[in-house]
């Protein structure tokens, strides 16, 4: 997107001066909006051209059968896919007799802009149809932060030089048609669902259709309502069919005079209610938007966003693309969790179809401790979305002969979706994943209600998932065997070193909030011989380390593997997952995102600083970063163990993933995980936070090219904001009492009397480690656009294609 | 079925007394005839009742989608599926106006038996029709061994007491119905086939029909002609349409008189030959038949069998129902190779669609070593058609990134079926496992022109295979990681010992042929580094071992892991992979069938006797025999170590997994490695068979309950006989010069002069190894039937019931 030397770097928006009309999918995810209840891709008013439309509820999945090569006990017979539910953001605009389609006439300019403060999408454009009628259109859209239910689009046309006929449809349409199914595994399975009608009805001004699904039993509704301005003579109508509600707007228009039209779209669904409860529930949403109205929705918008970058914003300077990119990934981090409300927060938010809208373990050790630190009611109702699919991960563990709760690995409902076990079954790190995002919330807040009611029991069932999963050997060691950790290029190992450590802290988090609260504990079975087993296991925890080669290892045996060939592998055989079998990738020393690594970020103190750098050496050279899970953690470490440049560069492919759509699958949706890394690049890995001892700890260090970095956090009641320059750290309290927190090791207590400074000690970096051939990150030069891209052509072939037909050459640095 | 109390153990047959209904399916397994290219179920005469209609070409298959949860890079998209071809057995018969269908009227005997000399399924009916009509029905079926196109029934139906009208109507009939779709992953996928008609044709006493096969290509004819006796007056016709040629014989029959007619079934099948080529074809085979007639079919199908049991007989005494088993075992082997000819030979023969009619590694470790020294052109003809699959191994090592050729895991045509990667491609022993039985094959028979033309390339491809699969570490080893033994329990191990040892074979094999046959070796490309290689990665093979528990470990790290609860296990929870995930079996000490006890049987020099013993004793107390590829290894090594009662009840689980449905599930046809593994038990196991050197070695031993065992080999163009008995072994030279063998590790000279007798030791068993809670071994009474069963009931649930419906109670002793 913004790597066409056509797109400007704006501090505050994403901005698009040139109408690409061949990467249109790939905008759309980024120009789409979202509140975490509601998720419309940025599909243009007159749904054509498109790429993919979509227009999304938070948890309105349809299902399908999962197949089988051949049946085993145990696997999932049912998956549940995200769909695409009834569309709202339809306005379609004829001028005389052309329809308005930006692929026939002339487009005199063309300009969308994510605006990142106001919370809307900007549309201007001036064109000349094929018949010679020239017109502006201006469109704003917003999907409301405040009004969970609602969206509303704000759409203007005028005529420019003489008078015109418009007609104006602004439509509900259900059962649009997608576009052919992706091989790509990432992708959606995109499966032909058809939502079936129960209510359609339009009057006046105002439309409705109601929908069930197939096969999932969730009822649907969508509604319109408009305010409509323009010439005296304007006439409006209103019809219905089963999938279509259509108000149409006809005038005659004499230039100086436009249209103006604002339509407020309202869904509402449930697996429960009836359909006139479903109805009921849609009109009262929109009689409420209407009162609102259209200033009204922009003004809260305006004040929810001043709240959140308040608490949030990052303030970069000397790199003014990372400045925007942050400011981008926290607004999608933010969108995809506002208003879930106890709903789960997808891998591609509500941006599009990708990974069938599940929900994976990156939304806890990516996503939320993002928003633990700027935006924690967000994190609750994100546990609480955990602690309400408990029932359903206490039947899987039953199910696959353990105790406890286990987690599906993807899923939007609850149930396991997963089609391959080896990579979801044996990844029981998910389970820790969330067992850490509880303590952290618990840690940062303070929140005790939240412990015992949600994460009290949370913390049980997963402790007593890994005391039913490992063992103690004749050594007296707790082993966790057959399991697959983060890195999914090797599977069903033993002892994977970050699922152990996890583990660990998961066992001893249980004991100690069930502690706490003993009698919450008791009421869940919890008998002081249970707590007893768990320290225990936490206390013998196997923690592998090679003493002789002075490295820990991944897993128990992965340093005894044949390292991969990485000199023979072309650059087009990545992802490897794509040109080879999974029987060679599992069997070698090749690393498809982090593991150990994100185990140093999350258990900094488990490893000395000595050993991080060693480790840290070691699995560069064997990490592909084939996942988007993998450059910000990276970045992290290469900051702790001084490789600054290192963690610059990662840093980048953490922020513009899909900005400059890195691995390809933009389209798709949005990468919520790599957007939360583009900040916890910089937090955790330049800002150098830590937790540790229940605070706050910050080893700050900045590269050459950045000059200045400042962030806001919230901990404990308190509003803490970091400057960070060259040589010093500068630290103050903007809301709360006093706090303490610890610089470089050093303990700083933060009042609101002044802010205080600290110096930042140099550290001697270990030689710059090495990557695997072909897969170094990307080297950007901040002063130029776009930035050099090693792994594949920097558009999607495609891409290059089709703007070398039209003219317009891609600029690659 | 025999565990009846109704059947007789005869030496030479399966006789079956009284109809059981309920075992229909299981019958129609055992009473199956085949000659290794055309297979008949033993499905009754006139079609109704039947278990499962079945007739099967080898290799005629359908072909079908593979579908995935999750796609991967790699996985096979078709599979492969054996079908249910144009049905030959047919012939109704019509009494007065009454079907003969013994489920109504009256049966006064109904006795079926597979006789086992001259290789012919024999049927004696007398019965009343619900209208009062008396008749005598006698059918007589046979798959010629000598021609192999042919197959053959006697067919003569006598009214008792009154004349009577009597219609027989003989048809070929092409798309039958099958039964519904089992759950149960080992059947057959069932997928509903429709064979497409070419031609159809009926004349006089000949009809004749042409199909092909919708999406595998491959056309089928199917071809009949009859030669009948009866009354002068009878009178006959002929019809055909697209799937059915019929001829009526219609005749007035007086008590005294007969009708007896022969009918004469040819097949023909092909990818590339046209449909006049498969019709004159089958013609021919048909015109053969003819002129060799009834008489001739049975005198040179008691021909091929004489010459069979002359080399291959195995004599007990002291226990009738082994003595019929291993008889009854043979012959079933014979019937799935005899004329199977560089096709291959299914798990299950032709006598069911079980595991889809694929081909497995067994038949190479299990079915092969017996052919070997019994049949040995059979398995040439085996090997041979791997040999015909070369290339698509080939190719299939390198889309999975190897060298060389990776066989496929279950195929019929040659390419890989297995849909669940873990337990098929990992299992990359199958190919060292055709290297075994292409070794073997050569050192009995010195079959030079084989060795250079098939087993050089054969030998070559899976030597480069393994070379390019494992990797010599730092510390020397060459190790082979990630794959998945015999033990289907396991998966994704480091350096199973049975594939490092079978992988080291190969090496060296390969090395050693090379160099033997160096002009046709450099023809493939071979040169000095190559082998030199080999024989380093060969020399510097990873062999585990742990020194503190003296034990071999089955792979690398399988000692770590904790050991299954069997005492938590219920009995209704075996098989377990039909009750717990592979995530749970997978991480566990639990072993499905035996592996590192197989390594122990084939590679006897590898481990000293006491090492054996030890190994055998802890296996034993992690083997759960959910495989019917167990019982027969753990015969061997019992014997071996000296366990001569439970070599004895792992022999009766092999001898009787089809005869007494151990495994549950006969039904979809006969398990031919176990039916092997009944020669094996005996002749490897009491008779301690093994190869050293390149000769056979002997260390006889009976346990209590068979007091005299006698079996037949042929070796390096020699035929002897071994005759044990309690405290001595003699052995003959039937035909042949002079051959040296080893009785205890004593050579001894054969020659045509006289039989050698040498006195037997005593070994000193250590205590009688400990089985998991519920799965000792079945403990038999050779005096009473039947045995007893502990896992599971005797019956299968249903069919007990049913016997008990029908007032037949089944004693379980």
């Amino acid at each position: 997107m913004i790597q066409h030397p056509n797109f400007s770097t704006k501090e505050w928006s994403i901005f698009e001066e040139i109408f690409q009309p061949d990467i249109l999918a790939q905008t759309e995810s980024i120009f789409a909006l979202s509140n975490g209840h509601i998720g419309l891709r940025g599909n243009l008013d007159e749904g054509e051209p498109h790429g993919l439309p979509g227009s999304y509820l938070n948890s309105v999945y349809e299902q399908y059968p999962i197949p089988y090569g051949e049946s085993a006990y145990g696997n999932p017979e049912a998956g549940q896919t995200i769909i695409n539910v009834t569309n709202g953001k339809l306005i379609r605009l004829t001028v005389e007799d052309e329809p308005f389609d930006i692929r026939y006439g002339t487009i005199h300019s063309h300009t969308r802009e994510l605006d990142l403060r106001n919370g809307i999408l900007n549309r201007r454009v001036h064109w000349t149809s094929p018949a010679g009628q020239t017109i502006k259109v201006t469109s704003t859209r917003l999907v409301s932060f405040s009004q969970r239910a609602i969206a509303a689009i704000c759409y203007e046309v005028e005529p420019i030089d003489m008078p015109m006929r418009f007609v104006l449809q602004s439509e509900l349409v259900a059962n649009e048609e997608l576009l052919p199914q992706s091989k790509d595994p990432r992708s959606s399975r995109g499966i032909a669902t058809k939502l079936l009608s129960e209510e359609h009805q339009a009057q006046e001004t105002r439309g409705l259709l109601i929908h069930r699904t197939s096969t999932s039993g969730l009822r649907i509704g969508a509604g319109m309502d408009h305010t409509i301005e323009g010439p005296s003579s304007m006439k409006i109508d209103a019809d219905s069919s089963p999938d279509i509600a259509r108000m149409t707007v006809t005038a005659q228009v004499k230039p100086g005079e436009k249209i103006r039209l604002v339509k407020f779209i309202a869904y509402g669904w449930s697996s429960l209610r009836s359909r006139p409860a479903i109805h009921d529930q849609v009109i009262a949403a929109l009689s409420a938007a209407l009162m609102t109205g259209w200033n009204g929705l922009l003004s809260e918008q305006r004040s929810y966003l001043d709240t959140f970058w308040s608490q949030a914003d990052v303030e970069l300077e000397g790199d003014p693309q990372i400045q925007q990119a942050v400011r981008f990934a926290l607004f999608h981090v933010l969108q995809a969790s506002a208003r879930a409300e106890r709903r789960p927060i997808p891998a591609k938010g509500l941006t599009g179809p990708g990974y069938d809208g599940h929900t994976f373990w990156d939304t806890e050790i990516f996503v939320l401790p993002v928003l633990t630190l700027t935006n924690p009611s967000a994190v609750a109702d994100a546990l609480y979305w955990r602690y309400s699919i408990l029932e359903q991960a206490k039947e899987r563990a039953q199910q696959i002969g353990l105790q406890g709760a286990a987690f599906p690995w993807r899923t939007i409902a609850g149930e396991e979706c997963s089609g391959y076990w080896p990579a979801s079954v044996a990844a029981f790190h998910i389970n820790a994943d969330i067992a850490y995002a509880v303590v952290h919330y618990i840690g940062a807040t303070g929140d005790l209600e939240f412990e015992e009611k949600i994460g009290l029991p949370l913390l049980i069932e997963t402790a007593r998932l890994w005391y039913s999963l490992g063992y103690e050997d004749n050594a007296g060691h707790f082993r966790i065997d057959g399991v697959t950790g983060p890195d999914e290029y090797s599977a069903l190992v033993d002892n994977n070193s970050y699922t152990n450590l996890m583990a660990q802290l998961n066992l001893r988090s249980a004991a100690e909030v069930a502690s706490r609260h003993a009698q919450a504990a008791k009421q869940l079975q919890v008998h002081d011989e249970e707590i007893a087993n768990w320290l225990r296991a936490a206390e013998r925890m196997f923690l592998p380390y090679d003493a002789e080669r002075k490295i820990t290892p991944q897993d128990e045996t992965f340093l005894e593997h044949e390292i991969w060939d990485f000199e023979q592998t072309r650059e087009d055989q990545y992802p490897l997952f794509l040109h080879f079998h999974y029987a060679h990738l599992y069997r070698k020393q090749v690393v498809k995102q982090a593991d150990l690594v994100l185990a140093m970020q999350l258990f900094s103190d488990a490893f000395s600083a000595e050993q991080k750098a060693r480790n840290f050496e070691y699995y560069e050279a064997l990490t592909v970063r084939d996942s988007s899970l993998s450059a910000s953690t990276q970045a992290v470490l290469a900051a702790e163990v001084g490789q600054l440049q290192l963690a610059y560069d990662y840093l980048g492919e953490a922020a513009f993933m899909d900005l400059y759509n890195l691995e390809h699958n933009t389209q798709d949706g949005l990468h919520m995980a790599s957007l939360a890394g583009s900040w916890t690049a910089l937090v955790e890995g330049l800002g150098g936070l830590r937790w540790q001892d229940g605070s706050l700890s910050f080893m700050p260090r900045l590269p050459e090219k950045i000059t200045s970095l400042a962030f806001r956090l919230l901990f404990k009641k308190c509003r803490i904001r970091v400057e960070i320059r060259d040589t010093e750290a500068t630290y103050s309290l903007l809301e709360g009492e006093s706090i303490k927190v610890l610089h470089h090791g050093e303990e700083i207590v933060l009042s609101s009397d002044a802010p205080i400074t600290r110096s930042i000690p140099s550290i001697n970096a270990r030689p710059k480690p090495i990557q695997p051939a072909r897969r170094e990150p990307l080297r950007r030069n901040p002063g130029k656009m776009p930035m050099q891209q090693k792994s594949g052509p920097l558009y999607d072939k495609q891409s290059v294609e089709s703007i070398d037909k039209e003219g317009i050459v891609p600029t690659i640095d």
